[in-house]
């Protein structure tokens, strides 16, 4: 079973790599874009039938690596 | 308005990041996990009321720099 995973930063962290990706896109002329926050996906094929269960350990997975739950928050989609 | 951007590389291409964190995963005990792709994802703040037209933009950004279509396929959400 497949589960996806979104990492981002919380609200308040600096993304510096999002500003300069929005600064890349105004310089390009898409002036009309005023924020760019960039995050992270995973997708985690886990060898589990079960959603809920695939869905519970794959949230264990967040919280021991694939999110930094200081500034970064994660959303299973 | 919010557009939500998944990038994610396509069918084929070897992802070593996504390996690195496969086997750390199985060092930590989680021997249930067979594969992890890693992608990119993004939330484009655009100056645009009209869905329709804002996720066109992000179309264009995503051709034009936020994806590169030799490897990569993106996914406007």
């Amino acid at each position: 079973m497949k589960i996806k995973v979104i990492v981002t930063l919380k609200n308040g962290v600096l993304d510096p790599q999002g500003k300069a990706i929005q600064q890349t896109l105004n310089g390009m002329g898409h002036n009309n874009v005023n924020e760019i926050r960039q995050g992270k996906y995973f997708e985690v094929e886990i060898n589990e039938k079960d959603e809920k269960k695939a869905k519970l350990k794959v949230e264990e997975m967040c919280k021991q690596l694939l999110a930094n739950l200081v500034i970064e928050d994660y959303k299973i989609v």
